[in-house]
């Protein structure tokens, strides 16, 4: 398959997950804006304000043109053409039982004939649920297994250590599966790998949707919402000061809304705010670190 | 004066600013926690949540031991011991009338011999009022010229860029004064710049209890406290993106509380907000550019 083959299929990765998205909320619609960049490409932002997801970004960007020499410079790439496509998403629950979750898949490939997938899904409960963090793996984990068994212990331990908030030494969340680079190695062929970022993409909204009507509905009392804007805080934390895919659109200039979607619509920052000892929030605490095996 | 002499005056400016702080915001009271730093120093953090200042920092710390390679490598000293102190402010008031205001004034010295001064105000108002603007720059200038007369012009620029938020290419507020490594440069004395950080210091309570007296009281709608929370974003977006203190705090396992108390306590990231021609709004946006001479 070729460029052309894979953006379009993550175009219609897009429509789909938009389509399942306003289903399961029921009252939101995607907003959409078209963008385009001055140097070739563009993309389709899409943006949710709903009756349960409170803000969410579904985003789809196919960009190409001469190597920016910072990006070159940071992936080791020498000057030429480049060709970048994926879908990003970011949706922040209005109901603080549900978790906030992240997935991207992307493509690159360079005019030299270099190319790789890369991309990942992770969780970010504001209460952690056991039960659902086994679920959400074990997902991931049969997705992954379809493909290789040796994707879902590698990829859960790479999201383990990229989705760290490292000044705060806790995880951004449950963490999930993290990839980068997918290519040729190991004798994979490419189909192999789409395939694999495929079945990535097609597993994201009946997991979350999953995990929504599970939640959507709960009561919940103000010091729960309360957590959950203080968990917030954590996320823009992540997203702004580490999250490199956030770094680089930020340093090459991209277009500013589309990256910064993912930014929460409602956020505290307390000082010093110290959970109560055998509290829920104290016993998510305890579960935001890497290593735990959740399947 | 040495290193002893200058910490102990920051810690008398801390007491001052904090007094009359208190004075200023009528109900609200500093809240202090001493910190320990393991290699050599510490600390005295006051946080206020007070009637008109909704979170303030007004930080103290008295720091040394060995200097960090990756500090050396930033800052281009070779190994040795490094002594660093400072007072560190940022104030975020309730009403959206009355600007975040952000001061720090700081020593630091190595073992070698090598000693500098660094520090600066900057004033961040929710909606820019061109008079109070003229009013803060004037004063900084007056404080400012009587030092010498090239300090206000560089350092007004410094804090143009100093203070930008890059990728919305927006100044963060409407500047102020920013310096660094203030050494024996064009003849100056070491008690010369003491002096003058000294007046920088002394100048920060009176001017900004000026502007809250001004507009503390003022009334608003919902829409101007909506515009303050995503005003608060981009401080948040500079502080965490931008501002080296932050990172350099964040890199060297500084203590996190301390450091992301300029943080505000509640904020708001909508996507895509474009402001009415001719509001308000529109208006402030205009205004935060660099070279703009509010004397």
């Amino acid at each position: 398959m070729d460029r052309v083959e894979i953006a379009d299929w993550f175009k219609v990765l897009q429509d789909d997950i938009c389509s399942q998205l306003e289903k399961g909320d029921a009252e939101g619609r995607f907003q959409e804006d078209l963008w385009e960049r001055t140097e070739g490409g563009g993309g389709r932002t899409r943006i949710i304000q709903g009756q349960h997801i409170e803000k969410g970004g579904v985003n789809f960007s196919a960009v190409h043109g001469p190597l920016p020499q910072k990006i070159g410079n940071a992936l080791g790439l020498d000057a030429g053409e480049f060709f970048a496509s994926g879908v990003s998403i970011v949706l922040h629950p209005r109901n603080p039982w549900v978790p906030i979750i992240h997935m991207n898949v992307r493509y690159f490939e360079m005019s030299d004939g270099k190319w790789w997938f890369g991309g990942g899904i992770d969780l970010t409960p504001h209460y952690v649920n056991e039960g659902e963090a086994r679920y959400f793996h074990q997902a991931l984990k049969t997705v992954c297994d379809e493909h290789d068994a040796s994707y879902y212990p590698i990829f859960k331990r790479w999201a383990d250590d990229y989705f760290y908030v490292k000044h705060r030494k806790e995880t951004r969340g449950i963490g999930g599966i993290f990839f980068d680079r997918l290519s040729g190695q190991n004798g994979f062929t490419k189909a192999q790998r789409f395939a694999f970022v495929q079945s990535v993409g097609k597993a994201f909204a009946p997991v979350y949707l999953h995990l929504l009507e599970n939640n959507k509905d709960r009561t919940f009392e103000p010091a729960h919402k309360k957590w959950q804007l203080l968990r917030r805080g954590r996320y823009v934390e992540f997203n702004l000061v580490w999250d490199k895919g956030t770094k680089f659109g930020l340093d090459t200039d991209g277009r500013i809304e589309s990256i910064l979607m993912s930014l929460p619509p409602e956020v505290n920052w307390d000082y010093n705010v110290q959970p109560a000892e055998e509290s829920l929030e104290a016993k998510t605490l305890s579960l935001l670190k890497k290593e735990i095996d959740w399947t």
